[in-house]
Parts: C-alpha cells; sequence; structure tokens
C-alpha cells in the first residue's frame, strides 16, 4: 500500500518535500527523481531512488504512481498536461501556471480525462488554525461573514531578487486561495491601494493594500508588508453579521520579562507552515493511493492566476478591476474533490 | 480655584456630564444650567445652580467663568461663537457644527480673537490604551506608520432612529479623527465601500468599509458595524516599517468555563470610554481655569466635519473624494494647543 | 457638601494622598496637616490648610471632619483611638497597628462606640480587576472557590533597607487580606515554604512560598519575588469547582516587534493601583463625609496583623501555624460596613 | 530501513498505537501483536501482521525488532526483563511498573546489559509547548528557576471507575516527571494538601494540592481537579530568578461573540498531547532503529513510582515525605540517553 513517487525538481523545495516524503510521512516512498541538473537531482536522490533524464521518462515510468512537480512555474504546463494523460496524481507546487491560457489548458485536459488529479500547493487550507476558523465561520453561529481582514507580514526578502511584482504574483495569491476557501466564495474584482513605502526594502514598492471583491458582497483587505522586519506574521480576522473570528497567535511560551509578557512571532513561512506543509502531502498521499487528488484544485490555480493578474492591472489603473471566470467545470464541486475538506 | 461652569442642554448627555463634573471631579462647580425644555433644565440642575432662561444668558451670566456645550448639533455655532465673543472657555460636544461654512466661521473668530478657547468632545485622545498606542508610535521604534486598521462595532443601534448616515456622520468621525491624531497627519481623501449587508439591521446600510488617504500616504481602513450584536468593540492596529502597534483588550476577568477562555467585552460606549470622559473633563477643568482648552480643537472639528462630508460624498459616488483643507491658522500649532497632549 | 479632612503624617504616602484628595477628587477639602517634621508638614500642606503641632490637636479641631493618618505604623494605635474617642471617620494607611493587643484595643473602642468609623488602606480591594474578579466568583456560575493562586512580584526592593520579615509582614498582608474578602472566609493556619533563594537581592530571604488555610477549606498559595527585576506582576486565579477565574493582563499596546507580541508590565505598585487608590479614597468621603467608614474595617486589619505574625512563626517552625481569632462582633457584619463593596 | 516492531496489548491505547504506527508515521511495521484476549488481538492487528499467543513469544520471534508494551501495569515488569533479555528497544506505556522494588529490577537488568533499551512513556516531554518552555528556561536568560506552578485539570473522571489513589499515582506522575525534565532535578520530598472538596465527583477526593520539593531548592506545586467540567485544562508557569516563563493558551480560533472575546479549551488528553504523541513515536522509531531508546528512561519511570508512593503516604501522615533515591547508575547519564533531547 505504499505510494511510490517521483519528485520533478531538486531545488530548495523539491529538496524539502524530499525529506518529508521519506523522513516524516508513512504510506510512500520516492522512486525517482529529475531534474534540468542532473547532479543536483543524483544528490537530493533519496537511496534507492531513479534519476531520470528527463520529467517525461519520468511521468511515464511505470515504476512511478504519483508525481511531485517542484520545477519552475514556467515549466509546469507541460509536465502537468504530461501526468494528466498518464492518469497520475499529480502534486504541483504554485504557481499552477503562469497564464489564463495555461490554466485553461490544465483545466480542460483535467476534465476531460474525467478524473481529478492534480492538486496546488496552497498549504494554507491544511493549517490547524485556518481549518478551526472555517470550522467556526461554516458553523454559523456568527452569521454570514461580511468583510475578511488578512495580513501577510513577512520579517524581510532579499533585496534585487524580490521585485515589486511578486507581493502580488507570489504572496497575494495565498490571502486570495484562502479568502476564496474560506467564505466559500469567487473573487470578482481587485482594488490595490499603495500607502506611503517602507524604507526597509529601499525602492520595492512596499507594503500593499488590496481589497478583494467576492461575489456574495463580502470585503476583503489584504496588508501586504514583506520587509516588516520583526517576523513572518500572519493574522486573519472574519467579521460577521454577528460577531468575529481570528486566527489565535501562534502556541509560543508566554515569557515575563524586561521586554514585558510576550510571544515569540515565527521567524519564516518555514516555522510557520511547518504542520501544514506535512498534512498537505499527508492528504495528498492518500488521496493520489486512491488514484485521485484532494484540497486545491487546477480551478484554484487558475482563480489564483486570474487575481494576480488583476492586482497588476489595478496597480496600474488605480482602479476596480474586474475578474471574469469561466463558468465552473461541474466536474470541480464533485464530494470526491471536497472530500478531505 | 474653583472653576464655575455653565452648562447648555440637559439631555441625556448633559445629564451625565453634570454628574461628573459634581460627583466625580475636583476644582469645579456647577453654577447654571439651561435648556429649551426649562423644566429639564431645572430637574438636572445641582443643588445651587441657577437656570438660565437663554443660553446666551448663561454665557454672558458674570458668575459663570467656562460652558460647556450639550445641545443639539445645530444650535452650536451661534453658542460657540456667543462663548468666544465672551472670550470664555468653552466644552463643546461633538458633532462642533453641522457645515464647512460653520466650522470656517468658528475657527475664524477664534483665530481673531488670539487666544484658544474651544475644546471639541473626541474623547478617545483621553483614553489611556489609545494614549499609550500613541506614545508607542510616537516613539519611533517601529519606524514610520503606513497602515492603521480600525475596527469600530457595535453590539446594536435604535431601529428607526437611526440612519445609514450616521455611521459616517456619527460614527467614522471618531474613527477619522483618532487616525489623524495618532498619525500625526490630514485626511486627503476618502472611500468607501459597502460590503455585503448585514440582515441585523434590516435594511439599514451596515457595515461600512472606509479608507482614509492621510497626506504622508499613510493608509487608514475603517470597518464600522453597528449591530453586530456581540459587545462594543473598538480596535485599532498602527502597521509601521519595523513593527505593529495595536490596543489590548479591555482588562475583564480571564473566565475558563464551559465557553473556553474568555474575557468580556464592553456592552455600550459607555462602558468602554467612562474613563476616557472623565479625563477629558479633567483635562479641559485645568485647561479652562487657567482660560484656554486643551485637546481637540475647532480645527479638529472642522477636520470632522470634511470627512464625514466627503464620505457620504464616496458613498454616492463610488469613487475616491477628495478633501480640500484652508491653510491651517498657525494659531492651532501653537505649543498653548497642543500642551496637554 | 465639602468633606474638611486633617492628614497626620507627611511622608511619601502622606504627600500623595493630599495630592490625592486636592487636585483629584471632588467633595473634599484638606484643612489641616500634621507631622512630627513641623517643616515637612508646612511644605505638604495646600494653600489654606493648618499646620496642627500635635495629632491631638489636628483630631480634636473642630475644623476637621474626618482624619486621614499616614503617620508609621506604631503610632497608629494611639491616634485611632483618639479619633474614635473623637467620633472622626478615619483613614488608616496600613499596618492598622503593629501587634495583636492593639488590634483588638481598636476593634473594643469602636464596636464601643456603637458606629464604624475606621477604614484601614487596603487598596486592592478598590480595584476594578479585583472587583470584577469577585464579581465573577460571587456570581456563583463556577461553583465554590476550592483554591486561589496569588503571585506577587516586585521588580526589586531597596537593599539594605527591605529585611527579610518584610515579604511577611508587609507584602503577604495584601495578599492575605484580598484572599479574605475574594473567598468571604477567614484564615486558619499559614505554612510557609522556602524556595531556593534568588540571588537578585544577595541574602535576603526570597521568595518566600505560603499556603494560607481559609476556614471553609479552600487553600490560597502565594508566590511572594521581590526582586524578579521584570517588574510588579500582580497575578491572581481562584479556582473553583466548575471552572477557573482570573485577572486579565493590565491594559497595554500589544506591540509586535523583535521582541516578539507583547505588552509592557507595570513598574511598581504606583502604576499598578493608581486608579485603585483613588476609588478607595473617593469611597471613603463618601461614607466618611456620611459620618462613617467602608471597605476594611478594624477587624480586616486584626486578621492582617494574626496572619503576618503567624507566617513569621511559620517560618521558625516550619510547620503549621494555627489562628485563632476572638469571636467576630456582629458590628462588622451590619449591611452599614459592607455596604460600598 | 522499516522498523519491524509487535505490539503487546491492544486495548484503547494500544489500539491509537496500533493506528499511529500504521497510519501516520514513517519508518516502521507492525509485524506482530499479542493479547491475553487473542479475539481482540486479531482484531486490532494491521493486515500481514501476526497474532501471537503469548507476550514472550511475540519478544523473543525473530521477526520482531522492539517492543511495545500496552498491557496492564502489573504486567510490565516481566515483560521489560524479557526485552531486555531480549536486547530489543522497548516502548513502555506508563505506569512503567508498580512498586520500586520492580523498578530497580529493571534498571539493574538495564545497566547490566550496558545497552539503553527502554523508554517510558511520559509524552509531556514531547509536547512542542513544553520543549519551548524548556528551552526558555535552559536559555539561562530568566536566572534559575526557584518555582514552578503546575495546573493539571480534568473536565471528568469515570465515577466508580476513578478512585482518590489515581490522582496521585496516575495524574500526578505526569506533573512530577515533567517537573523533574523542566526543572532538571529530582524530587526529595512530598506534601499534599487537600483543599475543600468539590461537590462535582460526590465523594472522590479532589482536588489535591501537592508540594513537590525538588534536590536543588525550587518548590513545585501542582493543583490537581479531575472533575472541573470546563476542559482539559493544562498550565505550568516556572518563576525564575529575572522572570516567569509560562506555557501558552491551545492554539485555538480567537471568537467575539456574545460570551466574550474567547478561545475554545481542548475536551482531553486525546486532543491535547495528540501530537506529542506522535512526536514521541517518531523518536522512538529513530532510536529503536539505532537500537536503543530516547526521552524518558527507566530511571525516570523509577522516580515516578517513588513521587507516588510518597504522595499517598504524604496524604496519610498529612506532612512531609521524603523520598530517598539509589545512586543514579552513570549510565542513565550517557549522551546516548539525553540525546534526543
Amino acid at each position: 500500500m505504499t505510494l511510490k513517487v517521483g519528485v520533478i525538481g531538486t531545488g530548495m523545495i523539491g529538496q524539502d518535500h524530499i525529506r518529508r516524503l521519506t523522513r516524516v510521512l508513512a504510506g510512500v516512498e520516492i522512486v525517482g527523481v529529475s531534474d534540468l541538473d542532473r547532479k543536483r537531482a543524483a544528490g537530493a536522490a533519496p537511496e534507492g531512488a531513479r534519476v531520470f533524464d528527463t520529467p517525461q521518462s519520468l511521468i511515464h515510468s511505470d515504476a512511478v504512481q504519483a508525481v511531485v512537480i517542484c520545477s519552475w512555474g514556467p515549466a509546469h504546463e507541460e509536465q502537468l498536461l504530461e501526468c494528466i494523460a498518464a492518469s497520475k496524481p499529480t502534486f504541483c507546487e504554485k504557481p499552477m501556471v503562469t497564464s489564463e491560457a495555461a490554466a485553461l489548458r490544465v483545466i480542460e485536459a483535467e476534465v476531460a480525462g474525467g478524473r481529478r488529479l492534480v492538486q496546488v500547493g496552497f498549504m494554507r487550507r491544511f493549517d490547524a488554525d485556518y481549518r478551526r476558523l472555517k470550522t467556526v465561520i461554516d458553523g454559523g453561529s456568527l452569521g454570514a461573514p461580511l468583510m475578511f481582514h488578512s495580513a501577510h507580514r513577512n520579517a524581510s526578502v532579499p533585496p534585487g531578487l524580490y521585485t515589486s511584482e511578486m507581493p502580488l504574483n507570489d504572496t497575494l495569491v495565498h490571502d486570495a486561495d484562502i479568502s476564496r476557501w474560506l467564505l466559500s466564495d469567487e473573487i470578482v474584482g481587485v482594488e490595490v491601494r499603495l500607502p506611503r513605502r517602507s524604507r526597509q526594502g529601499s525602492d520595492l514598492r512596499d507594503p500593499h493594500f488590496v481589497l478583494l471583491h467576492m461575489a456574495h458582497g463580502a470585503i476583503v483587505d489584504v496588508e501586504i508588508s514583506v520587509n516588516i522586519g520583526y517576523g513572518y506574521d500572519i493574522r486573519g480576522e472574519v467579521s460577521c453579521e454577528q460577531g468575529v473570528a481570528a486566527l489565535p497567535n501562534r502556541p509560543a511560551t508566554v515569557v515575563s520579562d524586561v521586554n514585558g509578557v510576550r510571544q515569540s512571532i515565527p521567524a519564516d513561512w518555514r516555522e510557520r507552515f511547518i504542520e501544514a506543509y506535512d498534512q498537505e502531502f499527508r492528504e495528498w498521499i492518500a488521496a493520489a493511493s486512491a488514484g485521485t487528488a484532494t484540497g486545491p484544485t487546477a480551478w484554484d490555480g487558475y482563480a489564483a492566476t486570474l487575481t494576480a493578474d488583476a492586482a497588476l492591472r489595478a496597480v496600474a489603473s488605480g482602479g476596480y478591476e474586474r475578474i471574469e471566470m469561466i463558468d465552473k467545470p461541474g466536474f470541480y464541486d464533485t464530494p470526491q474533490a471536497l472530500a478531505a475538506e
């Protein structure tokens, strides 16, 4: 009953997933890896795993039952389409793809195949704090959600490497996805306001203040600060008709000393979401072992792409940028797809 | 050294201030009251206080050294101008006046008189929690403030009596004033977004999501919910370049029982701001005894009027409504005016 | 209706009460002061107040309606007996007296006079946090209180001046009094355990861990640390049959920065209990104006003396030291005495 | 590299560990089970696992590399001695054994074997909150620990089945073990005080208030309440020379509603310590795969037995009950034994 997995891409995130799949999680075995840099692939391959020359040969190998894609974004579309063609359950790191057209091609192929195969790496949905928050909201005791306040704060980003598009392309997409999931709704419009610029990131555009307009009328505001220095601080508060529900402080020793009564804050996303990543793969292994996928779908990847694109347009226009999605294939509403949530 | 005060208007708020000035605070004595309803005035007058026939006679009485105005808004302008003409320190409940033109006339008269006399009733500036927050921001250890998240939640408002303009005319003005004060800045533009409507207040427009754009670039977002049911919950968090500072929970016993680990929330603004009201008058008594005023000025009253007007325009237009103020009279920057803060 | 007060003792605490009675509180006027150091008395006397040569002349002056005793402990007995003889309401700083016999003489005199006149300075009973805690306990929703965990932490005490008896004589008495009040019960036995000694206070005996056994069986544990460095931290948690209720953190800005998510802690008792002192005198003024007293009684002062004595014996014996009180005069159960609580 | 494990005892806790070892954790396979109730064993055995007739045959089977003992306490000694004789790494649920003499026989056998093999099931040492707390204490920034306040509250215990000895035999041992571990110290004396009895558990002796005296002088107080109704609430606060460190609230959504601002409390130990149990076995698997054990040792099991015995004596005597341990075999100080902590 062990799931035999091939991993494409053995960079930082690929190596971390290899560690997770070999040392932390049960019911899974890595049987193959591939990377453009074959030497890096060989170094990352666990004992007994084969190093494939190409992603294609890995995907189509009979030894590989399921695939984890950790290559760079522009390569995802082709690899996903191959995986779908081979009917192999696939975990794909975000971004799923890098254009709306590519997202639609992936959706079309998956729908045509008749079985859900693609899981996209939005790990927040597997975080226990967000799950408890969703349970409270869905429970209905607070009434309908009307507003969601989301704060996404990074201690720092690498100067030079991190560009002014990335807060919207790489950071906002997490808040957008979790908003859709928490509120069980779609985003129909995006506005971006640029507050006074922080001097922490020299000439980087930071922070961003984003408004997401949801189909049923809820408004989401997102603070994105990427150089705030003090830690990686993810906040979320849902304001409902009859009450408010919020993410808690992360568990940390309560110290009373010369700095006051205090609790430490996670240093980065690895510390904050380490259990969420484990849980994400735990559920993927279970689903992939059953020949399918769970959690965030190709539809969610499509929505993320549209939101990031609209946010970038909104920076340029200064106005409200509308999002228009195709009709949602019934395929993505099946109990199968939603089961694990 | 006891300050002899006359109170104009003996409705609910007037009676509460009379209680405060007679039973709670030192150094003050109420020597006169007036009200359109002379019988109500007589009932509210403390022992030994004279009931005046008109606000004018109270203001000009030699027995009255300082005036507290608690009449209804449209009467304020005339009464303030009389007080200024009589050179008497005056505490005026909000709204200071009900139009931009009226605000400018009060400013002009006060500036012409050459001495600050008017204090407007924005009590949040006297709240210990807001003061500590401002101390942290002004201390500079967190860098410049870039965003301020303000939530203003009322358990309920009286159906029928409370109209859809009031969240902006009567509620928002507190968040606007405290934003200007916390950030030491002026508001230059207002946007209003209307989230999904709460079913708690039937056809009242509620909640509101407001953006205030500050002159130096900071962005303030204000959630106004007036029928949220669970209590009166005032939240504020300032996001700076290198950290974040927020209002604390109100002090309340931490109970662990079948409802979890919990703390109660104030029922209404009286419970939440009772000490702030006391402190507001404590400082006014000291200033008025010295022949002047402290805290929020006529300029602040003018700014509040402009903000409420712009917010109402923004609801109608759906867009960004610009605020243009006259040049600030140097008068309002004097150390005298700022001393008590 | 202004209460005319004489103050005996114009040291640090006396001066602070003079400030409070002249500048903060309504309905009171200081008409006389006295001090062994007549020059200090003259310096502390507010404008218009007479400097008396002796406590006796102050107490018996027709100009003085009520007395505040801030002299040193050994002088209290005589002064209290004079005040009672003169039928003047009296606020007496702690310790009420310094021996069991003296306490009994004060009680006997007050009971003989037939009217409650003495209020002892246990200010915690006037603190809003403790009052809310008592309201929760007395409300009964958590069942009977079974244990009370009390922590009494001082940042530091003056080396040399502060002796090893003082944690029990001067510090423990506050926890003992608040335990009796919160639990509506008497202390019947005391044990003291000495944990590993802190190196912060060189050879001072610190910390102390004290057990108070209550008549109805509840057990109170008190941690007394007097050199803990980080601040003045007063904690209290009542463990009941069906839940737990605790004092909250003090209100303070929640700062998220490089030190984590944190709130500051009061520096000392002045900061922590400043409002409690004000409230204590506010209620005393009301009671004294009606010719009586409120809050902590001579009986409470007697109980405090017995507890400190028993605690000191317990350090010496290492065992359980029993407290035996005389039968409580019904006098101290009258609604008059309890009214203000 | 998969560890082949046999499980003795397939009751509630045994079944839960079988679930954990088959579905949650990597690197482990259950190859055999045994139970007095052979039918229950067969029902609990995972696919492919053999059902052994006796614990002995399981322990000595060549197919079994390591053993998990979940049988009832009185059977542990014999099974542990067999495991040690067979040189097989063994995880033993608490109580390790039920008498001091038995504990010494296990220690003697393990020491004679020259290799650490036994790990005792004190799961708190693997809980992330306790580990962070220990990191803070060991870090030394707060100075030496002087007191540890531990609260151990159960919502309820089964009436009839749960006897008055169990709070000390089964509950206190967790607080005792975690105290020794947090403070890196041994317990040298125990006192028990019985507060007013809770009416929640009819005639059960509850709560208990226990003092543990540590060899270096720190004092631990433990509140044990087993019928407190509101949840499973584990609290711990270490008071040091220069500050205090405490366990945080458990992560849970912060809800603001008609019950106040609140966070839920775990219902029971399964919810509270589920991750700790997983981590406990994760580390055991790693150690057992290397032929040894980690975490709590037979020495710790011996200390727990002595503490429970002393606590029961203390209830009877009302006094201080001394604990005398044999000299600690150097064996239990080896880096091997401490490595995983």
